[in-house]
């Protein structure tokens, strides 16, 4: 047995969502919307799987849905692509990161990490074979001190592993961050893996700075992106990456032996919803915004301190001077709401303990009665 | 960038694929059929992306799939399983092949492999940090010496990978062999992770033993299959382990972070063809046995040598004295037919050169016109 994986726990979110369902709680743990997702989409997906191709499609996605991925961030991010070199599908964007990890770590190789951070990054990392290289940020602007970040960069290393927009904390990276972050990667002759798959969801129309924005970054950097995320269908598991053609390639070869491929049917729907469907992704964001205010208006009012949010699904507020994992423990038991304790994020380099994540991608309805839950716990 | 991944070429059904397509060959190469599947399930499908949940499903997959799967292989192979401990669903098996050699191989454990085998096998293998040792397998009766076998388990030895029905060969293991194997296995302390993806394809009523079957094994083996196999549906990627709690458990671990969870509209498809839909495996296999059967014929008269074919989608046939590169390199330039050169799937320990696979899972139009080709080939 592999001695790493033996040694891991299950998932946070998974083991939140099971605490979930036994105290018949309010899922505000892992992060995904209660409603169905859109419709043209969905019917999209039904047709496809009924009238279309459900044999293996090539092994880099469906040429539609590459296509339909070139359109879009050139219209909506400006960004340039060549969708027969720089754009592969793969099934989800957590099949992507591991693809990304398992094909440009060589074992010995130095991983800059930024813990709060999604908990796939740290044993995807470390089951490649990479040493992971620490570079902690706290809130409330979970920003990094350019100290610290030049000094992580030693002569090994060769990734640098980024989330943005960021979950858990709902911050975006600014440009100057990026570029600085891009002259370090440079000087090292280090690749970016930016996981953006929260992109779609930033809202008060906040400039986003993709990694491929980054002049420094065009051609050594590995943008990740995600339909589940984007359409509100997190279980539909298609995601992408976005790379200068020999990255692209390079991931590739990890890919078509992870899982080859993605469901056909899905894809096209994905493509269509990238093309005609484009209109649901605002529609969506609009939406969660509302979700955002109202829900962080009502946290205030109980007494929460709560964060400034950018982007994602998620708000996180204090635990009023609670060890997180406790009150979240409580909280899902005694209150009846889940939440994910921020401490969980960072592997155990825990800067402090005393901030919790709830994802505001609930119905009105679901988000008031939180707030009632909220309301008796406190 | 990773070495062993920089070092591989892309697949070789992938390579073959385009070059069918440039050549306007007919495709014999990729084992994919070309009917559309079983509509009922395909309509499940459609059914359940529109009406359904579409957000994560369980880590673990459906209820209904896992339930489904305990009471298919309890029906079709006398095989009982706890649902809840004992299955889980992947993206497709490849996936559960990636997830299974992640977690259970620990650097410098060797693994022995049975070439001719898949080609995700090796490369997974080593990037896992596997040491493989090799027991090759030749032509006609693709049987393992029991004396190289004994030969092959050191105390190193700790995971065993199988494929049962064989590809590329399509043979079956005897029981008497998997037995054998068992036993050594059980000395060894050793898992046998044994890729069944092709049972559905058992033709002549031939009996298939899993590798469930066999005392020794059933708490020291991880069984993989693939409804993508089993329902001629090759692009939907659901595909599954079953196997002991605590490696089941093991698995679980990789697999959530290789791509966490399966889309649940095609989940539950799945379910309902195992279940209600279950009567299109045995049509499909019917279905199946006869293009064999018209396409060995076929080849027969051509002159070829067709080596016996009892499961999986292939026939082998000798090239007549050439290389089997050389073979099919001509074959698909100018013969106009796509085949894969066996030697591929012996990763450079080939003992022979001399055999081609074709793909018989096509129309009876298609094996017709191929055979047409082939014949003004010779
Ligand atoms: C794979 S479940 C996690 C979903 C998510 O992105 C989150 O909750 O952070
Ligand atoms: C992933 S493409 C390979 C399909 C197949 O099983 C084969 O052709 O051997």
């Amino acid at each position: 047995m592999n001695r790493l994986f033996s040694a891991l726990p299950t998932t946070v979110f998974e083991t939140m969502s099971c605490l979930a369902r036994e105290h018949d709680a309010i899922n505000l743990g892992q992060g995904f919307p209660d409603d169905p997702g859109p419709e043209a989409v969905r019917r999209a997906a039904a047709d496809a799987v009924v009238d279309g191709w459900n044999q293996y499609p090539p092994m880099m996605g469906l040429d539609a849905a590459r296509e339909a991925l070139a359109a879009f961030y050139a219209a909506e991010q400006g960004i340039a692509l060549d969708w027969r070199a720089e754009v592969m599908v793969t099934s989800g964007a957590t099949e992507a990161l591991a693809a990304a990890m398992f094909s440009l770590i060589e074992p010995g190789d130095e991983v800059i990490l930024f813990p709060p951070m999604y908990d796939a990054y740290l044993p995807l990392v470390k089951r490649a074979g990479g040493v992971p290289v620490f570079v902690p940020l706290e809130p409330p602007s979970w920003r990094f001190d350019a100290d610290v970040l030049r000094k992580a960069f030693t002569p090994k290393t060769r990734v640098v592993l980024l989330n943005n927009p960021v979950n858990p904390s709902g911050t975006l990276i600014p440009r100057e961050d990026l570029e600085l972050l891009g002259a370090l990667t440079a000087d090292a002759g280090a690749i970016v893996v930016s996981d953006e798959v929260w992109e779609g969801t930033v809202y008060d129309d906040a400039p986003f700075t993709s990694v491929l924005h980054i002049d420094a970054l065009r051609h050594s950097a590995v943008k990740i992106g995600s339909a589940g995320k984007l359409f509100s269908l997190t279980g539909w598991k298609v995601g992408w990456v976005c790379a200068a053609p020999a990255l692209t390639a390079q991931l590739a070869r990890a890919h078509q032996f992870l899982t080859f491929t993605t469901p056909p049917n899905l894809q096209a729907a994905v493509a269509f919803g990238l093309g005609e469907g484009r209109g649901s992704i605002a529609e969506t964001r609009a939406m969660l915004q509302g979700r955002r205010d109202r829900f962080a208006g009502g946290l205030e009012r109980l007494g929460f301190r709560v964060n400034p949010c950018a982007g994602t699904y998620f708000l996180t507020i204090d635990t009023r001077g609670e060890d997180d994992v406790a009150f979240c423990e409580r909280l899902v038991r005694q209150g009846g709401v889940a939440a994910i304790p921020v401490s969980h994020f960072y592997a155990g380099h825990d800067p402090q303990r005393g901030t919790a994540r709830l994802c505001f991608a609930k119905s009105p309805a679901t988000l008031d009665a939180a707030l009632d839950r909220l309301a008796a716990f406190v």
